[in-house]
């Protein structure tokens, strides 16, 4: 249950590398989030979809489970429907809120969460697996929100940049 | 320039769950190419966005590059418009061809890899985000193709499925 490091298991991720790499996705969801034309964020869909701002509000609750799992070992399904709004204020300013709490909150988890099992509401995973998933999750529809921006006829924020 | 692992430095990620991380990715894309109707992999698109095919074929060449330059130190520019085709069943040739030896070879990678900086030919970064920003832009096509497969009217494979 220890991760306690040896030569047969190098660090090839280190956790400042790991609070970077989530951080720089963050940045660059805010900016895709700031991109939709105000009337659309909450409105545009194509084929049937959520639309962006509601995908935005879906990654917010997912991290702020992953986060608060990390520290206190609980994982509770969040209430998807709870706390969320068409406002776009209101989103950035939770957003940004979360964005602090990883910055200052991650450096203290426990690493040997990583290698640890988990019970999350959607399964037992790893804590890698766990950490991983939430920001491949935050890709994935992001990636949808570069499509409904295109359709839309904005330009999306350059994704190589963080 | 050695990641020699000290408590100070403890692994949150495990060679071994690196390669299943990336394989599971391609697992996933592999089942997206194939979601597609024939006649629309290569043709559908929105905004003026390439065609899932194409997208795919850079995912193709970007993985290719990386796995390349991980092991030989050399990252040259992929010619990307050369050895692609809009058929199907080449890429997904080419595409498995790729898999088998991502499993063959990347045990092989000196470890040192992840923590040293390379030239890539976008820039110089460390192996870590050489090698995450392979799995990031695959999952950020990946998800633009989903949009394309719900435009379209097809349900695409569970992206929690790996």
């Amino acid at each position: 249950m220890t991760n306690t490091p040896t030569v047969d298991s190098p660090s090839i991720l280190s956790p400042a590398q790991f609070l970077g790499h989530w951080q720089g996705h963050r940045r660059l969801s805010r900016r895709v989030i700031e991109a939709f034309p105000e009337d659309q964020l909450f409105s545009f869909s194509i084929g049937g979809m959520r639309p962006f701002g509601v995908l935005a509000w879906e990654i917010h609750q997912v991290s702020e489970l992953t986060l608060n799992g990390m520290r206190t070992g609980e994982w509770t399904m969040p209430q998807w429907r709870d706390g969320t709004s068409a406002d776009r204020v209101e989103l950035l300013r939770v957003w940004d809120e979360l964005t602090a709490r990883i910055q200052a909150e991650l450096p203290t988890v426990d690493l040997n969460f990583f290698s640890q099992v988990h019970p999350l509401p959607w399964g037992e995973m790893s804590g890698w697996d766990a950490a991983i998933y939430t920001i491949d999750n935050e890709i994935h529809h992001r990636g949808q929100g570069y499509v409904f921006l295109r359709a839309l006829g904005t330009e999306p924020p350059a994704f190589y940049e963080r």
